[in-house]
């Protein structure tokens, strides 16, 4: 017999490109694909199929949270108030190379999947090292995950060498191409300030002959330039597109000090962006310009950023945030309205990540990543529109029910994963 | 025999001058009163005394929400995406006329009381008409409440006769001094722009008279002098500060087009202001100058606004959302830290108020409004600073328990209010 699942009474979202709204329906999932969705009765029922009422839900794709540090949850608040520099070069370096080793590495992003779990998001984009811990995490977990193996020009933890790290992060592709549906693995080169052109070149024509997601941080603050050894004046994203980085295959990280020519080679290129605006607010590094990226066609998606810079990995939050900043630097109420948010953290990242053939929305044909979120709670009462309700009211606490690749990993807000089932 | 309540092994963050915080601590109540408090073992447990284990919390004074219309919870998402002007006069306005009656003040504002109490506020200061429906719920629902009745030239729910809204307001202070310890009645002028000099000066004498607290919205947007007959070239402030309606009795809301002369004005007379972080991003109205109000000495406390435009009342997340607009806005991480943030939440708001004597604070001799956070769920892990836990992680829904003037009205995420007992 297939697997089946068989949502009902919900209010659907589908976030497909028709941004169509099913205000009383119900939804089939087999063995792990979305079959059918329509109004209520359009489906009929199957008789053996799991069925979960959705009443007073909205039923959703889950979120995609496009840019993580896992493992560094463990330095949740351990340095706060500081800039970037200070942060990472003071404190967060310093701390990694005392505390992260293969078990703390696990732990911690064990327990980061959970977090994410528990408050909607259903796909991750993760950068980090020792990613075999990370990986391993996403399989207990049951999350989905693009998993990186960082890349940087000093002894990082794993790799005490640096001249092997983009060999490294060619074994860790190889250990796990092919070994899950939900773990793709990635080359994570921390940035262009912190990697030198030849291994920026060779990292990133490692992911294109392995065929997967190259991601780097770009452009965070406005004093990257400088730490750009022969950058000259040129901007950060010419810089890299010069050393030809930038292609369909990339995910561009922050992106916050870009102008209009920086956008036209994004654009032209075909490379994902990801937004941390609560990461970047919180370490002052600037104000991406969204809006602009928006206008000129960027693929975006939002992420949260390790929780040691924001401290949260919640997707709800940080859409609320994404929708007020944005309104507020722009002194514009009209930009960035609820809707757009919401695609931003569903299709918008699953396109950022070249996932959205797979997940995304809640279109016939992809894999069930499914969450419901509880409309009924006080400070979501009344509901004009869901998705004014999802950005500015919902918190991560209100998601009841999140199913991953057709299973179910937390129902009515407990985790019932893999290894509790 | 008194009524007594022992909350032990929790960690005690006073918020007091000292912000001593007690790693392992015990507090007594006795009669709605702070009597004791210490760390564990330094304060005898009553034997009667009904226990509450705090083990895995944070022990904190409730927080204090300087600004809501808590009825206008009704209009939660009707109208987003919109500029104040837009958003008051072509939709909130005529929404009010056709909807707002005794009846749904009072469903909705005790809805809002619930909403504010099940995330952790303890006390708030509202502003809006039928304003004997709103202290009426506050009484219901068990919240402490600054209820003020709202002054506008224009006619208004309850008040159709716009010649009536002062003497209208200082009836219901009448009615409703001295009739609960928890109520404190108040007179809301709307705004500069739309209330006359007269009605300004009246109602500001009105209250003075009766020895209440006077609150009004002031430079909340930009154009906003341009709205005010005979305001000429000064600021609003300045205006006001002219009409002599700026004193230590004084709470002045929003205050986001003010400068450097004006918070001079503010400081001298001693008023206090409630920043609304959250709402004036989402009408995309400015950005307050917060760090130079706090640099100034102006007394400051947070508020949420109304649903209306917000869309939650949430201090958590205002909180977090407070430190890091500022960081991004002063381009400058080491502004309005953890610590300070909810300092403006707790004891700076009591100040706003003029209730400082009584709240605000865990401090011996003043009324036992305190909260409880569980810092130990996924999100909030591991905890180097309690403030920072607050700030970037908790949410609302973090709040276990919730005692308002020694009375438990939330237990275990779970409303017991009066009349639930």
């Amino acid at each position: 017999m297939a697997n089946q699942l068989f949502i009902r009474n919900g209010i659907l979202l589908t976030m497909a490109e028709d941004s169509s709204v099913i205000e009383n329906g119900s939804l089939l999932v087999e063995d792990g694909e979305i079959r059918a969705l329509g109004p209520a009765g359009s489906i009929p029922m199957p008789a053996r199929a799991r069925v979960i009422d959705a009443a007073g839900c909205v039923v959703m794709p889950g979120l995609v949270n496009c840019h993580t540090h896992l493992p560094m949850s463990l330095f949740r608040g351990l340095a706060d108030d500081l800039p970037l520099d200070v942060w990472l070069f003071e404190h967060i370096f310093p701390a990694e190379a005392e505390q992260i080793t293969p078990a703390s590495v696990r732990k911690w992003a064990r327990h980061s999947c959970e977090e994410l779990l528990l408050s909607g998001t259903t796909c991750c984009c993760d950068g980090y090292f020792y990613g075999d811990g990370v990986a391993e995490a996403a399989l207990l977990s049951g999350i989905r995950m693009v998993a990186g193996q960082g890349v940087i020009d000093f002894p990082a933890p794993g790799v005490p060498d640096p001249k092997q790290n983009v060999a490294a992060a060619v074994e860790f592709v190889r250990r796990w191409t092919g070994r899950s549906s939900l773990i793709m693995p990635s080359i994570f080169c921390h940035s262009p300030y912190t990697c030198s052109q030849a291994t920026l070149v060779t990292a990133r024509q490692a992911a294109r002959d392995l065929n997967v997601l190259f991601q780097i941080h770009v452009a965070e603050t406005g004093a990257e330039t400088t730490k750009i050894p022969r950058c000259g004046d040129r901007s950060v994203v010419r810089y890299l597109d010069d050393l030809g980085i930038i292609d369909d295959t990339c995910l561009l990280v922050h992106c916050v000090w870009i102008d209009e020519a920086d956008m036209a080679i994004i654009k032209k290129r075909g490379a994902g962006v990801a937004h941390c605006a609560e990461s970047n607010m919180k370490l002052a590094a600037g104000i991406a310009p969204v809006p602009g990226m928006m206008d000129a066609g960027i693929t975006l998606g939002l992420g949260t950023d390790g929780s040691a810079s924001n401290n949260n990995l919640d997707l709800f939050q940080e859409m609320d945030m994404v929708s007020k900043l944005h309104k507020a630097a722009c002194a514009d109420p009209g930009v960035l309205a609820a809707r757009k948010v919401v695609t931003l953290a569903t299709l918008g990242g699953a396109r950022a990540l070249g996932l959205d053939r797979k997940i995304g929305s809640l279109t016939r044909g992809k894999r069930a990543d499914i969450i419901l979120v509880n409309l009924g709670k006080p400070h979501l009462v009344p509901v004009y529109d869901p998705f004014a309700s999802l950005v500015h009211g919902a918190k991560g606490s209100d998601v009841t029910h999140v199913i991953v690749d057709g299973r179910m990993v937390v129902e009515n807000g407990e985790l019932t994963g893999p290894d509790r089932s």
